[in-house]
């Protein structure tokens, strides 16, 4: 927890906040303040800047908090990713909540075993605590929109085409030449499919919307360093 | 798994295979093949190919190999890694495995607590196993070195100027204006600091000996994650 992400409620004041819980928990365990002291904080989805440790006892966290600048630069993308099995996508989302990617959607398709979508993984609550511990992660504010898509021909056929408007748009597949580009200065819609790929009617799908189909090279590398190793390259 | 690693113990005959254990139990239950079938193999340090399966029952698998194609390329580089804390360090080495990493020194500076030197997963079982991971995932085979240093100065002083000879040296350092250089081309030995940074000395340490500090952008980001980072960068 590289900054303390605050939220409406835990303000008693108009400066000072009162924590419980988890965040309690870890500043009173781990960072160990005295009164008088800075912690890094953040407003969700505002401002950035120091809380002043004015108390810290068993039962709660005290602080007031100045906010003087803003997050860092979100990534222009827009991922979609097919849904990555349970005990994976908790640690995916809160890669790409601290890497900074703000639009992330979860899309079905043929390899994705229809069970994944009952995990508890998915509920509001579980996405937003994986979101909010990659923006502690990353001293971000800014919560990740993620949207679950559980057909793929609809979400393909009637939303895509609105995302990748004005958009560079690529999806990772292993069995093409072209490698995925570097820098590439522009927003970019990155569709990413399940462990063993798209079939191919799906790429086909992709093609024909004007997705191109771009490798990462020989190695087959978990969910979560692929997300990890395309977005590094391309921005 | 998506390549069977076979160590030189495997083979009952030439080219046959007896498998027990943990890859049978994979092949058992997740991959479930039937007589006949081909599996992706590679052994250690040699050829990938394809095993045929001539017998799978729940003591044992039996394959008949042909290795017909060389391993991935390795990546051009000397990773030197603060020693991350336990329970990071497995997935930091399984994922520096499935990039390609050959060559890596464990290293103890100030941030570093001395009891993660004492963690069973720095055992040569527990490093192996987590590089074994790593080859499975990419289709490798060829194992990385991992050398533990636990002291600084001495390394620093006497070993890393052989290793940096004819590369570029660089240390990942968030107090730099310099970002990583991208698809660099050429070897690298690339030094990354514990949570909380190196301190000042052993920076000034490093730069004496020719070490550019460059930085990855305002975001903290978890080991595993930076180090991804870096490597999708520069190479």
């Amino acid at each position: 927890m590289n900054l303390i992400l605050l939220f409406k409620e835990d303000f008693i004041y108009e400066q000072r906040v009162q924590l419980k819980g988890r965040r309690h928990k870890h500043v009173l365990e781990i960072l160990r303040p005295s009164v008088g002291q800075r912690l890094c904080v953040g407003v969700i989805n505002g401002r950035v800047g120091f809380g002043t440790v004015t108390a810290l006892t068993d039962k709660f966290l005290e602080m007031d908090v100045v906010l003087e600048s803003q997050p860092p630069a979100a990534l222009p993308v827009t991922l979609v990713l097919a849904l990555p099995r349970p005990i994976v996508l908790k640690r995916v989302l809160q890669t790409l909540s601290s890497m900074g990617v703000k639009r992330i959607i979860l899309l079905h398709c043929r390899r994705v075993e229809k069970s994944f979508w009952k995990s508890p993984s998915l509920s509001d609550e579980a996405i937003e605590e994986a979101l909010v511990l990659g923006l502690e992660q990353a001293r971000d504010t800014s919560l990740p929109k993620v949207l679950l898509r559980k057909q793929f021909k609809p979400f393909v056929e009637d939303e895509l085409p609105g995302f990748i408007n004005g958009t560079l748009a690529l999806v990772a597949h292993p069995e093409t030449k072209t490698p995925c580009p570097r820098d590439v200065k522009k927003s970019v819609t990155l569709v990413i499919g399940p462990e063993g790929g798209f079939i191919p009617y799906e790429i086909e799908k992709l093609r024909a919307l004007g997705f191109t189909p771009v490798h990462l090279g020989q190695r087959i590398l978990r969910v979560e360093t692929a997300v990890t190793v395309l977005l590094s390259r391309l921005f």
